[in-house]
């Protein structure tokens, strides 16, 4: 099993400084863009293997199980990998709002009209 | 004008230690996501002034207007904000492919199947 995940994607994957890679989380349904987090080797190992989304809490320090607290689990369908290799795109089936707020997205807030046009 | 743009949106956005907002750029009619890059204030106040998005290349440590070479510049439609006030997600009509690769998203490369599920 250890073998078939060395595969030239993993391999080529580019984490940061800090060992991280940026994380877009998207509704694989919706197409609704829900948060941006980020991921170490392990958090993305653990998500490839249970096809739930962890992530590495950069205020904690600690690997996350996206809804554990909460039970709003992300069930991922697929993972994409962008021209960098430094960011991923996963697409995902929530079982519930994926902001703490109890939003469903985390991007809940859009700037006023007349700033953007 | 400068005084609008000191609304709360914008003074209350939190830069990172580089003075680096992460955005992600989403095709406005499609959901598609395009790409994800940074924003430094600089770059986000000529991207709420010209409608067109603006980063900071963090490899060229320089102000990148998209689509300066190629012609395929972002027209934003919407910019939201993330409940953390650190991302940003940019609603774009990409004039182009949005990836230097020419593909229409920098998100071409799936993870195997074998891996995801």
């Amino acid at each position: 099993m250890e073998n078939t995940r060395k595969n030239i994607e993993l391999e080529n994957l580019k984490y940061d400084s800090q060992g991280l890679l940026t994380t877009v989380v998207q509704h694989a349904n919706s197409g609704e863009v829900l948060m941006v987090a980020w991921m170490n080797a392990d958090a993305l190992q653990r998500t490839l293997e249970t096809h739930q989304a962890y992530f590495w809490s950069r205020s904690r320090n600690e690997l996350w199980h996206k809804g554990e607290t909460s039970g709003n689990f992300l069930s991922v369908q697929e993972i994409w990998v962008d021209c960098d290799a430094d960011t991923l795109l996963l697409k995902v089936i929530p079982a519930g709002p994926a902001c703490h707020t109890g939003a469903l997205s985390c991007f809940f807030r859009k700037m006023e009209d007349k700033d953007v046009r």
